[in-house]
């Protein structure tokens, strides 16, 4: 059992979004222009030095309104169900959320950003910078959601 | 305070690789041909139906050797520090890591993969499919890391 013991987090900031609960929030904030702010706590400001240098950035966050899931789940794109681990559901054991965003504009320790689909409200766990060399995929096999997503929202 | 509360998580598997500690472990799995094994706990086997269907998964897990952290960080890739949002240091206030990685093969509940580069032993959090029309990004920024990643290893 040691290897499932629980691990604790602390949230490092808060993200406000235009986005009051999960029925307008836009699948992994594709095909928006909606701004996003990701308020990350005053004491962490400092390790948002040079940030301004890059164009994207993954952030991960805490589904806050996420309670309990199933192992196969029913989308929007698709008639029938699928493994979970091959979705973006919010509804997972561990549920964190993860979306790679444009960096906006910078003010001190909020950052404006495009592309993000977090409800208003939503902890902030993490922010790492998109680097292509190691984070972007040419050639890929998108499963069952190939050709499924162009142009649409959730 | 209301926001700055504990979050807690239970690892969903665990990862087995051929790094022993973080002196041999390549960066973000870059250059290498290493295999790991992904072995996610038997009871959330169904959540891999149709996985198969994927070149890449982005895998989150647990810096379980991270202890404490620095806002400004040193790297082998320059010469002065950098913001640690800006870097993938495993040393952060909420110790996540996050790598892309390439699917080679499953058995049940044990997925083979390329590129990952956690230590042996780490605790899976998550892992979610790599969908090119969200997480591809081709114009791109990369900071200060600009042309310094090329074919090396940490």
């Amino acid at each position: 059992m040691r290897k499932k013991h629980s691990l604790e987090l602390k949230p490092i900031g808060v993200i406000h979004s235009p986005y009051k609960n999960k029925g307008n929030t836009p699948y992994q904030g594709h095909g928006t222009e909606d701004i996003s702010e990701i308020e990350l706590f005053k004491e962490f400001e400092e390790g948002l030095q040079d940030i301004e240098g890059f164009s994207y950035m993954m952030v991960i966050y805490w589904f806050h309104k996420s309670q309990g899931y199933h192992l196969l789940v029913g989308t929007p794109w698709d008639d029938i169900p699928h493994g979970l681990f091959t979705t973006r559901s919010p509804h997972r054991p561990c549920p964190l959320g993860l979306t790679v965003v444009e960096l906006v504009a910078r003010d001190k320790n909020i950052l404006k950003v495009k592309g993000l689909d977090a409800i208003d409200g939503t902890p902030l766990l993490d922010i790492k910078p998109y680097i292509p060399d190691v984070d972007k995929r040419s050639v890929v096999k998108p499963g069952w959601l190939e050709g499924k997503l162009r142009g649409k929202r959730c």
